[in-house]
């Protein structure tokens, strides 16, 4: 297809693919004249990541580093993966230690790689917990855990075979499913209190 | 104590508690003189507060509504919790039909007040993964449920009987811990990998 019908296709305005383009977050089409590019679903499937990555906050240097990494993987498909997940926000520092994070994963008895930017992350959300005064309790983490541990199992049943997909899926799944767990707490939250406080409010407007 | 000690006390700059006294955030003390007020621990203890929701990225009138929520409660605690959880992030807009989300409700026949954010926020993290080509099935829907009930249990669990400590620790706890259970659940699918790789990559760089 011509990079026209590229456009409808995806409805990314032309300016956009050739921003893309310029900056190598869409690989070129087969030149078929001095002026005339032919693209492909490949180009299509492109376009919708890099929109979606885009969506979800990621900066462009950010963006290439996932795309180069489902492109021309690692040889290990565990390094890849943390690479990749690695590239999506937050963006936390990874300098320093994580004594927090460390001692959660020791408890839990997870498999990690100390440099996996996810320990950080931890590190940092368990500290800004303790800032606002409700640290996570041992007995809190570890019903986390557990719990936690389950959605990742959904998760990782559903992931392709094929080391490309596998990429595109953890990194999309990873960030796209946080939203839903966020909204499904509230509502979970509000059906055990409408169910706790049952007596104080009741009637036709709850469900 | 003094503005002064207030100050140190807290560590938030004179002109910021200023701010905050002007909007209404923090209540005043009680003059001593034309030119001066004493202050006490419930205003250290409100400063934290709106330090903290500052901090989570609330804008000055969705904290004014949570800390109006804490002093004047409504009649109804569940109504109080779901108006006071409503004001923080994300904001997606409350018109419209969520059919994907109430789907998911029925489905986990949970009870929940239609017109609270929280449906909003499903439906619109329902849809963003649809437009990303990876929709939660019915299955997974169904696993993420059971889990994030769990995790939901454990919040509940520890919720303070007072009714203005019960909606600050609602509000502070749903989300300070939202990055928790991020971090938790990529450092879960590394376990889970790693497991499941196993052969792949092993050694003294992996925990």
């Amino acid at each position: 297809m011509r990079v026209s019908e590229l456009v409808a296709e995806t409805g990314i305005p032309l300016a956009t693919v050739k921003y893309y383009l310029r900056e190598g977050l869409l690989m070129p089409g087969a030149a078929t004249s001095a002026t005339r590019s032919e693209y492909d679903d490949r180009h299509v499937h492109r376009l919708a990541l890099v929109k979606a990555l885009s969506g979800l906050g990621l900066p462009i240097p950010k963006i290439k580093v996932i795309l180069e990494l489902i492109d021309a993987p690692s040889s290990s498909l565990f390094d890849s993966l943390g690479e990749a997940i690695g590239a999506l926000p937050p963006y936390v520092s990874s300098d320093g230690d994580f004594p927090r994070a460390e001692a959660v994963l020791a408890d839990l008895g997870q498999v990690y790689d100390p440099s996996y930017v996810g320990v950080a992350q931890l590190e940092s959300a368990l500290r800004a917990a303790e800032e606002v005064g409700i640290p996570m309790t041992d007995d809190r983490l570890r019903a986390y855990g557990k719990h936690i541990m389950g959605l990742a199992e959904a998760d990782v049943a559903a992931m392709p075979k094929a080391t490309a997909d596998a990429i595109e899926y953890a990194v999309l799944g990873t960030a796209i499913y946080e939203p839903v767990i966020a909204a499904m707490r509230r509502l979970a939250h509000q059906d055990i209190a409408a169910k706790k406080l049952h007596g104080e409010r009741q009637g036709p407007d709850v469900r």
